[in-house]
């Protein structure tokens, strides 16, 4: 839990320093990613779903830990947060199984029973 | 669509060799991945749209077209294909445009007409 | 010359095609390309070239094809382009040979004489 | 030492994990993985070998670690899988260079010594 | 054939231009990749392997059809080939698939029959 | 600014071990490496910002702060680093932005204040 706070104080604080520091362009393109997971005809949840799969077969962890929490957050039980994974894991091959092996971790800490909506 | 047509018949005639010279290994892998996509706790529809999101992101033109096609049959509507390919090309990035406008491409080619279930 | 128009025809009728059924974050994407390569702290014949060779680390014909002309028009000489492409091959490896030859291809028709500014 | 069975240890527990609680799709996945490395036409080692350079090439350092600690039980001699890693840097590039180097980093913990075969 | 002969031809006019019109660093590089493959500790043979899933898992057709023919040239039989792929396949996921589909279809072209070491 | 030294120390050590005990093609790849980003052409200060888009598209963290720290150390400022991370953001997408965001905190550590060219 710690170290999932500790991600998310360096996530925030850096992220700060690029609303901050950053071009036009800079904040644009972190308006426009906020933005895109937003209800439209397809809802929100299922965005952060198809986030999590994307950010999966690149392989970026810090990419599939926040899509992880968005996805737990917007519902998703974590046996449907496992088989997207399973998704990304026969498309993006062997080489995504440490990834998602993380990703596993990272659902264990959450408890198996159903989360506050809170 | 003579197009369309040739580039599934090119997919089959290997397939199909795939099926007859390759190992154990390879035609586990690809029973593995056609049960992939199978209802599941997630529908198979929804997993045609996470196939199509790490496709494009990936950018495999042959993979997005697969996709998009099972997605056009499990019967999402050309916008919400569209808008998932938004999430892909933000995830993704510029480098994916050429491979999402050619989506837009074969996605013109069903027409906007809802399409036949069959 | 004529396969050079056929990618930048198709290339055009495909972009109207995004811009017109594309959704919002679609068109908000489009622009904020646009909008990355114009003149900031770096000039935007600066912003050309690290454009070619992200392009070309990541294997896009499309990207690399159109990087390139906008490079030429940019005033770059043939020299100075395939220098920047250099950087690429190495960081990129022998991968990206194949790539950075067909870029090759796509300067030689351009002739050595000095562009035409228009 | 310890780095290497904390590596190994963190990766068996989250391993036991996706056995536990994965569905069909990831266990088959997993049996499969262990599969694609037994002895077919090619011995098992070479395979190894090939399972590194793809890891190398893929720039994942936990699968490079665990392909180069498979290939130096399989036999090979730490040159051996030093000169497979260079075909993996020159295909790759010089982005593979900090992976190369870290593979270089967990070689020499091994000694130079002849490895027991046991 | 007709159609290998044409990448062949392709190819060679554009490497040609490489090293013509290329700066130092690449024909550095392009002898630097040729060395990488020639009999070391490893024989030459195994390294067209490790090239071969190399090519495959980075998804580069023109990469894995050279090294396709060159494994072929070093005496690998169209068996071997195709389980060196398997390991590509595994490690790549499915989606390589489209790239070792058209690698089976390469392997065709040649036969079953022994090549001539010719 | 320790941890700056520790990668830099860490980065030496391997980095030796690598000249060492590697082979001619190693050996050969890292100088050419080196050689890439000479005056030629185009200045060195040019190619460290092409070197430092490419590894950010590529998501390599330790070449990012490689190339950083030689922008840096070229004189090119930190607004101007920050905009040609721009573009790699742009070109790479919303998967590069751990890597953008973790490259701002690299460059907070400088101080806004002019470098001493020493």
């Amino acid at each position: 839990m710690a170290d999932a706070e500790s991600f998310e104080q360096q996530r925030e604080r850096l992220m700060n320093l690029m609303l901050k520091k950053g071009g036009r362009t800079t904040k644009r393109f972190l308006n426009l990613d906020q933005a895109t997971y937003r209800d439209g005809l397809l809802p929100a949840r299922q965005k952060e779903l198809l986030g999590l799969v994307a950010s999966a077969v690149l392989r970026c962890d810090d990419c599939i830990t926040y899509h992880l929490q968005q996805s737990h957050e917007a519902g998703w039980s974590n046996d449907e947060i496992r088989e997207a994974l399973e998704v990304a894991m026969v498309v993006g091959g062997s080489i995504t199984i440490p990834h998602v092996r993380r990703a596993y971790g990272v659902i264990e800490e959450w408890g198996e029973a159903p989360r506050s909506s809170q």
